[in-house]
């Protein structure tokens, strides 16, 4: 069973992630933690790896009533949107699969909110494949 | 089954987070990511709440290997740590369980990964529990 849910494009990589940050601003979702993999495994290990980025997406509506049913909730946010050069050329988004993540906390009472931000993201994904040529 | 490791501490709070960042870079992991949920929620949303940060940890040579093994684990990483005042006014520190949040990729050649990363945790909140007056 897969952990994200995913879209591929043609785009060109910086032009995907600008899209992808403004697609999750529409839906609600601030970027709240915004990691450049290639640069900090350059600047730590002196590796070169591929462009690769880990946006920390976070509604704050929906995490502030997710927190308030579970506390410890915050250990599984934000949820991750990834955009990553692929083997192939193209660019992959692939966001966690929000209903499996919050899943972790086996609550019943957070399964609507797990659902909620899966129905966001699915926006999200379809935005970025309409505006950066889905392959 | 839980999905965070935890301690609780009598510890001033911004000494607990002190020592947590301590001790994870002791342990070899980068904060990249450092998210004041009480801050953004009285920002975002007018919201007052507990005292309340994520941390995004990041042990850059464990963060490589997972991802040459596994291109879309960067969607669950980093490993959170969260620091909160709990509801009985004590300081309660948790971290992801690293083995629990791996799992979802149900990939065994990450395994040994989230093996290594647990042990790691659970040297950081012995290390926080005893420097903080550990409850």
């Amino acid at each position: 069973m897969g952990y994200t849910l995913q879209t591929t494009t043609d785009g060109e990589f910086h032009d995907v992630v600008e899209t992808t940050v403004d697609a999750l601003e529409d839906e609600g979702f601030g970027v709240l933690c915004d990691i450049d993999v290639q640069a900090t495994l350059r600047e730590k290990l002196g590796e070169e790896y591929r462009q690769y980025r880990i946006l920390g997406a976070c509604n704050p509506g929906l995490a502030h009533e997710g927190l308030e049913r579970e506390v410890e909730l915050g250990a599984l946010l934000p949820c991750n949107v990834i955009v990553y050069e692929a083997d192939d050329g193209a660019v992959a988004v692939s966001a966690v699969d929000p209903e499996r993540l919050v899943g972790m906390a086996d609550n019943s009472a957070l399964d609507d909110i797990g659902t909620e931000v899966s129905e966001r993201f699915g926006r999200v994904l379809a935005t970025v494949a309409g505006e950066t040529s889905a392959r």
